[in-house]
């Protein structure tokens, strides 16, 4: 059976420091989202981060940010539709300019931090969102987040002609509504490895989820998305990406 | 006869700050230089500038320049040709971005201020430059300056696979080997409109200058560098035009 | 009778671009509102400003804000209190390093933009501010907006250890609360010279305002906010000033 | 006997990007050298930096750099001697402001990179450096580099009205004018402890070393520059810690 992408947040450093086991991560996932300078990286790191890409054939994806290098695009902005749209087109061209110089090429759009949270509750952003990556190319699809009703973002995306790819979370619990729980409540994120594969594994077969309340959750998961920031981190994707393999084949 | 190319720098606002008249001097250039979010402007601008150049029919020149918005890209940084490189890949890359919204493409570089002056002298930077320009697209033309001396630099482009066009300028007294003479120095800019226009004319039909050393100076014109900051610079804009319509039709 | 100060918000140019008719404004102001790099100005032009300032006897504040030069520090920023009270201490610090080498110093606090209306809808947000303040100089004042009712904030004010004071507006419509009235609404902004020098003069004698819905709207003006954006704004500065002479020998 | 201070780079985090054991190696140094925002820190890690250091009752010193996040300070730039002293009055006064939220105090200025390597060769650079220091507080120490050669900084200090702290390393090799060998060559730097220990014991009992080309070299040292980056070297510098405890009771 076809198994969810595994992307992977990558070049998040910024000059001389350092962010992100992206080496070790690289290997075993499906697509790098690759940070375009406003919230991390540079023109020097982007060009290492797409040329480690290209060496694993790994799809490449813009990740673009609001302008803040200083909060890691982690701050909500108050930025017009306007200005996100004409920041995404400069982000999205700015890492597909480096991608030329190394054989690539962006094949997908995931915002990052704050503006991806904002989009997904404010549709005036999506949509400018969505207007910069139909401009850029029509056939980018658009990562957002897989939640219990994906109705109203599909038929946006449909009236924009975007394509949509749905995200979901293997290492994240979930409330009801298909919204992860927040990071400050206990047990929102899983540390155990056995746990992680066990939800990665259901999210691949489409199978419900227990949300935070107990009831059951069934997410769309066109990609998984999963972190190379430790070594857990790193261990984890390793073995979903070989519980994937097991899948695959059957 | 076929006369040089009129490029003028563009889009050097940023944010709340204006700079330039664009607007009334696009009607009479045939290249737009548009600053790409480095020394000056910002996605918005940029997106605003893009359309007004596509409005006119002017051609789209990336503006690329060391990051420095503080000092508008005139103070020379000690950048490795690596880092220009990238650099470069970056703003090109997110002009053509920006670009793609407004049915425009980025059809020439022209690298801005203190990196337009650092790489004349330092060809290591100078290939930096060039291998940018090249895996962006071998087929966009470099902006240079025009000198007494251009083999140097046409024996590097030609090595490079590189397209030059050697710009000139109606408005700048030069020395004898073809560099402008200092601001600084007493005469170096001209603002007599029937001058700027003679130059102008003289540059078109590659009849020679007179140097400040009262020497004889023949300078390759493919392009000439034109202004448009003020009122005056903007009305001898139009001069130059008027004029080389005649020429033109000769 | 003593009379609100007047104050203006000065050194908003940014490297290369200019912006405001500080020169013009200075002689008819009591207090500079300096930028001090955040959202607006550098090291060398909050020189240049505190330097005019100092020649006109004029008090100068500090005008923090949000890190946004893009957006002029307009665009609200999800910055925590604890990161709002760290960069205000960096900025007010900053601008009283510069009053230094030109025999000045910082003598109140006034927030700008984004940062100045979030604080005064979100207390805990104000709480940071006012921490900076104080644990800066508990003798400066905080420069607030005046409104319909003042006591939640002079109690706060009062809890903190800190002195306001509150600014109005003459050239500004009010709502019944004593808020402005959106400038996107007609008759936000008065233009005719003659009623902004008679809400100012109505100001500073504690005379009702009528609101935007005809109520009664009694303002504290312990100083009143004026402009120098352009030759219109500046002749009203001058007019009131005038106005205020006249007051201030009765 | 008394020994030299031990100044260590403190403060070099950025936003979510972490560098350096400041927790580690705090304990072992008399002063530390903050970063001022501009080639590193912010003011929520400005803050943090300052309250250890206080905490270890270790003189604070500012730190300033040119405007240069991506390059680390370390590009040089073109600055004007009035621009560099208006960033340094700029950068003093914001760590200054920080400062008094944590009960410390500015107590010197050493500047970083490219803009301490610059004032070194550039007298007119190093005259801006001293004129801010001097504006700022004519009492605090400005750190430069010791050489076999002092008496030119001696004599441009004295007449700027400046005290100088010389400083010298242990851990690195020195050529017979007293200039630190270059990282490139072989034996540049020292990394065995012993090495590092006598090196540092010497320069505290102004014995002369040994330079690369053999000669003999005298150093004044007021103070010797050590470094938190990782465990090596933060173990060295506890290593002269003891050596110079072992010193000072003799």
């Amino acid at each position: 059976m076809p198994v969810p992408l595994l992307n992977c947040d990558m070049g998040e450093s910024f000059g001389n420091w350092s962010m992100g086991l992206d080496d070790e991560v690289m290997p075993y996932v499906d697509c790098a989202n690759i940070a375009c300078g406003f919230h991390a990286s540079d023109p020097i790191i982007m060009r290492r981060t797409v040329a480690l890409a290209v060496a694993h054939s790994v799809r490449i994806g813009a990740h673009p940010a609001y302008p803040d290098l200083q909060g890691f695009g982690r701050r909500s902005m108050a930025c017009s539709p306007a200005e996100v749209e004409a920041m995404l087109l400069y982000q999205i061209g700015a890492l597909d300019g480096i991608c030329r110089a190394e054989g690539g090429r962006v094949t997908y759009v995931k915002p990052h931090g704050a503006l991806y949270n904002d989009m997904t509750r404010d549709f005036d952003l999506l949509r400018g969102v969505m207007r910069a990556v139909h401009a850029y190319d029509p056939q980018l699809p658009l990562l957002v987040m897989a939640t219990a009703d994906p109705e109203p973002m599909k038929s946006l995306a449909a009236e924009m002609g975007i394509t949509l790819w749905f995200e979901s979370f293997a290492d994240r619990a979930y409330d009801a509504r298909g919204q992860l729980v927040s990071r400050r409540e206990p047990g929102a994120v899983h540390h155990d490895q056995a746990v992680i594969v066990e939800q990665a594994v259901k999210l691949a077969r489409g199978e419900p989820l227990t949300a935070n309340d107990g009831s059951s959750l069934t997410l769309v998961s066109d990609t998984l998305c999963v972190h190379g920031d430790n070594a857990e981190s790193v261990a984890a994707v390793r073995a979903i990406r070989e519980a994937f393999q097991t899948l695959e084949r059957t």
